[in-house]
């Protein structure tokens, strides 16, 4: 499925780069652990890094309940969310044509505050299993106090659009003969052994989802 | 140096983790490649990835001509821009105080075109450095088409805050007891082996800004 492009989220500039099928675009979010939510209040914007899991067409996040990113979402206010993976440096010869290879979304729908018990608890468990597939099962599950403390809203993703670049760097004709290396630097996340919590109890040994962690690609649904 | 706290860049939630001095703010500026911009047209707001540079206490953003969001930035309209550093996720017991490790830096201005072109040149030349230090004297120099193309602009960093988690994960009392895995899992972004452009010219090496590449933290000036 492909979401029409409009002025929301058409890609203009390099329009080549722009995708707008869920097959590439919900790995992208998947993939991401953080995303970056963008609303505005009295004519100023805010842009808010925060956790975020995908649940269907339908991104879900949390907050506090007196936090004003989770309140204004939860409002229905338009909120605008956005995801980027950073792949590598591209170092042309030539200063203009320098550049990021990276895949990014960006998502544009309207929230809407999840109030039903049961569907809270679905919504919290995608978050947790977003952070680590299993976690939630092994985790002490949210008690009444901890629910009414916490706000989550679900966003229905009304249009979307991915951007990419990757590769090479692309020189001018004339530059490719000049002394000047070029090449890519590539970057990843890098997840390092895990740090046992001080006070642990004993005998407990990090679950297999912890150490060999992995922010593995989920074939869009 | 620290900003006035007001109702653009206090943190609300969780007041402890907030800062506003400049000596914990611009290190998690300069340490980012990328930041995300936030900008409102017509009620709508938008969210889009892109390189910065700090230039003292501006922010320097660029993009081709005819990009909304530069357009956007350079006509002075209320921006907001958010960079975060994931440096790790954090397992706690319950499901309601797993946490990520994080500092982020949310920053508020307006922007203004950058018209004279020896200013202009010379925010390039910030922008490049902060790819990598010392690029700018190796690679070509922008001419005069390639300056045409771009637009550039600065930000004044009017308000700004940071919010930073560190650390283990905080239980609730009466569960450090349970029979449940915590601890932290660090997350570091990894430079790998640099690629070389498969059309390179001969005899060139990538040099040691990329041999070594760092994204090390300057003091704040």
């Amino acid at each position: 499925m492909t979401f029409p492009k409009t002025v929301l989220n058409k890609v203009n500039r390099i329009p080549d780069r722009g995708r707008y099928d869920k097959e590439t675009i919900y790995p992208i979010i998947d993939e991401a652990l953080i995303c970056h939510v963008g609303f505005t209040e009295n004519d100023q914007p805010f842009v808010i890094p925060t956790l975020h899991a995908r649940d269907g067409d339908t991104l879900i996040l949390h907050g506090a309940k007196a936090s004003r990113m989770i309140k204004h979402v939860s409002d229905g206010n338009p909120v605008c969310i956005a995801i980027t993976h950073v792949d590598g440096i591209v170092f042309a010869r030539s200063v203009f044509h320098h550049s990021i290879n990276y895949r990014s979304a960006v998502i544009f729908g309207h929230g809407k505050l999840i109030k039903k018990a049961d569907e809270k608890m679905r919504a919290l468990e995608v978050l947790t299993e977003h952070i680590a597939k299993g976690r939630w099962y092994d985790a002490r599950l949210p008690n009444q106090k901890e629910l009414a403390a916490t706000s989550v809203a679900r966003i229905e993703i009304e249009s979307a659009a991915a951007k990419i670049r990757s590769g090479v760097p692309k020189d001018d004709k004339e530059d490719y003969d000049l002394p000047i290396w070029a090449g890519v630097l590539p970057i990843a996340p890098q997840y390092h052994s895990s740090l046992n919590d001080p006070v642990l109890a004993p005998n407990l040994m990090p679950p297999d989802y912890v150490v060999n962690y992995t922010r593995q690609k989920k074939t869009a649904t």
